[in-house]
């Protein structure tokens, strides 16, 4: 190829030239699906912009949380200008373990948004819940043998990795032997601790505070900044980048998760990158952090602007508020226009099987007659949650027991967590406060990180007609309210966790049952969200599981009800 | 391990965070050979510095330049807080093919320097001398296989690169397909051209202005500034780190080529590291420079003072003017204390060899009574050569024909190169303007870059003499002065390029040579070595091989005497 050959695209404006550090007027040669140069070059297509910058990366997150399959994902953030994500198959491993993470990775496939992916690290997230499925070392092995799997997936087991336990260091292990990157996930690690986790962990996204994550910096990680649904960090770290004991370099931003409405409404990584501009951030900075950075984080070979490069990237008729005019993969421009549906997924649809429950089922029994104190989880932000204690009546359930009965009037509803991979379909019953349900149930088979059947409700009976028609749907979000005798459903086929429509569809479907949450008085600033990450007994300080009530400090089952 | 657990060492000072670009007081913790924590922890040994600084690396160098082997260069450097050097085994791979590299390779286990290697890609240079050997692309492929060679080493031919030579980009392709950097040799190549090299080559040590330098870094190479002894480029180039469109971090510096004596006298990349700080580069830019930027252009895990790195350390009592204490290298403070001789090379030591050459084998034999018009090398730089015209006389050599004779007086002296690999003992004749020789020899098999013996003289007889007892002894730079019959000689027996003593004692060698050659009137800006350039048929504008005198730019043969 020489200076007077025609390429197939040139692409005319000021370049984001991530690599140096700065912006530059100069047309971009590309010619089958490569940048072959910078500089003017006759050729099959000309498009003039305002500005060139690389495709955009989402350095760390989790498909999942979108609630569609990685190709409708891929589709929808493409047109943000978003060209590739980092993608932690956590979610997915817990149902179906490795084979959901292969199914996922295919899926991947047929979206041309360069999905990469970790291989989980920490599935089962504990011993105290039964999931779908364990990703043991030999399956993280194979999973790092893929070429589109370019890390180890954030290592959650922190106290485990602290005191050398075998299988954390083999899986890291066998992720240094095949030369790549090990995620870490070490929130409020401090200290000693902290110096000692950073000889295996190469970047980590949890720190919440300037000051976390500056200490995680100079103990030689990467910081990646988050901007997600359940947690947003931007505001809080973004003043890092100009810190003289920083090299912004040594940043990138990441979603985390991103519910399917945000996702959205605001967008995915696009949204901190235009997010980091706003707060002053020098724009080529902002770029750098989702683009460059994070490619080197993991040894990619896109997120810049030169010769060599796979050729994929945004024009931008403005770059503060990134105004995407178009999106170049491998040459190809808009590639997502008209592009036709996936193939069926290969992820397991059928994932979510117990036997039929009866509102006793779900129900604490109690023969004595006058009320008891009982434990109960307070929902008290996004995601955490502390230790209550409330006294609960002793009523009658239908012509049955005599069952611990909710208080909807002090905001105390009814929780049940049931084993639904088809194992012993164990059930765990107890309470939450802080959800502002006053009639109905609202079920799921989102739960982090076991993703067990969560029902919350004010009656019994309610919540089990959401958990048994979630189970015959096949998985999903579901509202029952009584006042209407309506269910309102967000059928999850995929694993329980996703629906392979378009995100539009489903997140039309998500408001409808928010909506109906709504209505039955649901006003927990996390919406029906919040629900999801009652089971998750990793996190302080009550969760509950399929096998009861999990006191998480001391990493054990406690009693319910007190006496 | 624990904060409380007894380390193997702890030093304490301010440490230059090049992962951060900033300097922090702390103490670094180091077990096992590696860094544990930046903190305070109970050692068996403590040592209190000013800096710490991550060891040296040096970015691009050619062990050869320094005539000494790769154990011996090690150890010397090391003392200067060089921990590492990416070698290029070129000019060893030119005399004994893979085998010279593999033979380097073990000599460097016998020093405590971190020496990795380049897979050679350009041997021979051209097709129009004859080499000890080549190396083709099955050989690299075999050489990128081992864990100690970190790239493809310098890619030469830039014609073929452009011109889509398979040779070429079949070995570029075999450095991909490992994953691995490719080193670029890239002088003066600008405009369409760099763009379509910069698809290929990673970097570039050839910058001589700015200029230059900065069209590369905007193609997206990193850009190795290069402070050798034939090449001292770090002047020109170094205003580049302060510049507003270049990243510092994308930089290294490099040696490339250091002769033995400035090696002894003035250092290696410690040398260009201490140099950059006197033109006012921030200390820890420069230490960037030649630590983390040089590791992340390669993948190495070194050059960076953090937990989980190797611990190769620099404790300095003064950082600007780099005043080493002590070197660390994987926890081992000053290795080389005490260390033992290496053991025999296993690099071919009889690597000489051609019929004794008489003094009528030297000169042009010439029927015609009357003077000539010759073509003559004008050595006109350290490394550069300018075509020349000259009228020589016809004499009587000896008994024998009649020849074309130098005519010292002007300043033109009697120059061959005689195949020394044992092939067909070919002789090229010529002659050489510009050393000042105004009496004797001076030989050497040192030339690069087929290395075979090469001598210039007033006299055929002298010539012969040098010739005759370089192959004697194996190789080696030798002068001979007829006024005192005193022939003076550095012995090179390691592929007639290298000893195997210290580097102290073959600097002394080498000056005693040098001072002979001197005595007899050289007056070449960079003396004997200069020598050893009048052979390299790659570089404008005339030069020498066993084949006759070649035309670089037509890059073809062409006739010594005009008519």
């Amino acid at each position: 190829m020489t200076a007077t050959d025609t390429v197939d695209l040139s692409i005319s404006g000021t370049v984001v030239d991530v690599t140096n550090g700065t912006l530059r007027e100069t047309s971009v040669a590309i010619d089958d699906g490569e940048i072959v140069a910078l500089g003017d070059r006759p050729a099959d297509r000309e498009i003039q912009t305002e500005y060139i910058a690389p495709g955009l990366i989402d350095a760390h997150m989790h498909v999942e949380s979108s609630m569609v399959t990685a190709s409708r994902y891929g589709n929808a953030v493409l047109e943000r200008g978003v060209t590739s994500v980092v993608a932690d198959p956590h979610e997915i491993a817990n149902v179906c373990g490795v084979s959901g993470v292969r199914g996922m990775i295919e899926d991947a496939s047929y979206t041309p948004l360069k999905m990469r992916f970790t291989a989980p690290s920490s599935v089962p997230a504990s011993h105290l819940q039964d999931g779908g499925a364990t990703v043991g070392v030999e399956d993280v092995r194979e999973l790092l043998a893929d070429e589109r799997v370019i890390a180890l997936g954030e290592v959650m087991n922190i106290p485990g990795l602290l005191a050398g336990d075998e299988t954390v260091h083999a899986k890291i292990e066998a992720a240094r032997e095949s030369g790549l990157t090990v995620d870490g996930h070490a929130p409020r690690v401090a200290g000693d601790d902290l110096q000692a986790v950073a000889r295996y962990l190469d970047n980590d996204h949890e720190s919440v505070t300037a000051a976390e994550a500056l200490e995680k910096l100079h103990a030689g990680m990467r910081v990646y900044i988050r901007e997600g649904s359940c947690s947003k960090n931007l505001d809080e770290l973004i003043a890092l980048v100009d810190r003289d004991d920083v090299d912004s370099r040594r940043l990138s931003l990441c979603s985390d998760d991103r519910d399917v409405t945000e996702l959205v409404e605001l967008g995915s990584v696009d949204f901190a990158v235009e997010r980091a501009i706003e707060h002053g951030v020098d724009p080529v900075e902002a770029v750098q952090m989702a683009t460059i950075n994070t490619a080197e984080s993991y040894g990619l070979p896109f997120g810049r602007v030169q010769p060599g490069a796979p050729a994929d990237l945004v024009c931008l008729s403005d770059l503060t508020s990134w105004d995407v005019d178009h999106v170049v993969v491998d040459g190809v421009p808009d590639p997502t226009e008209g592009i036709g549906e996936p193939p069926a997924t290969t992820v397991e649809t059928d994932t979510v099987s117990f036997e039929a429950v009866e509102p006793a089922d779900l129900a604490i029994e109690r023969l004595s007659g006058g009320p008891v104190r009982v434990q109960v989880i307070d929902s008290i932000g996004r995601i955490q949650t502390a230790r209550m204690e409330r006294e609960l009546p002793i009523e009658r359930l239908g012509g049955g027991p005599e069952v611990v009965t909710p208080d909807p009037a002090a905001d105390v509803v009814a929780l049940s967590v049931i084993e639904r991979h088809g194992g012993d379909g164990s059930i765990g019953n107890g309470f939450v406060h802080g959800l502002g349900l006053d009639r109905g149930a609202v079920g799921m088979t989102v739960a982090h990180d076991a993703h067990n059947c969560l029902v919350a409700g004010t009656s019994f009976d309610a919540m089990a007609r959401v958990a048994n028609h979630l189970e015959a749907v096949g998985g999903g979000v579901a509202t029952f309210d009584p006042d209407t005798e309506t269910m309102e459903t967000l059928e999850l086929p995929v694993g329980g966790l996703m629906s392979d429509e378009p995100l539009a569809s489903v997140n039309e479907q998500f408001r409808t049952v928010e909506t109906a949450a709504r209505e039955m008085g649901l006003d927990h600033e996390g919406g029906v969200h919040a629900l999801t990450f009652l089971a998750l007994e990793v996190i302080p300080e009550r969760r509950l599981t399929n096998n009861g009530l999990v006191d998480v400090e001391a990493f054990e089952y406690t009693d319910v009800v007190l006496e």
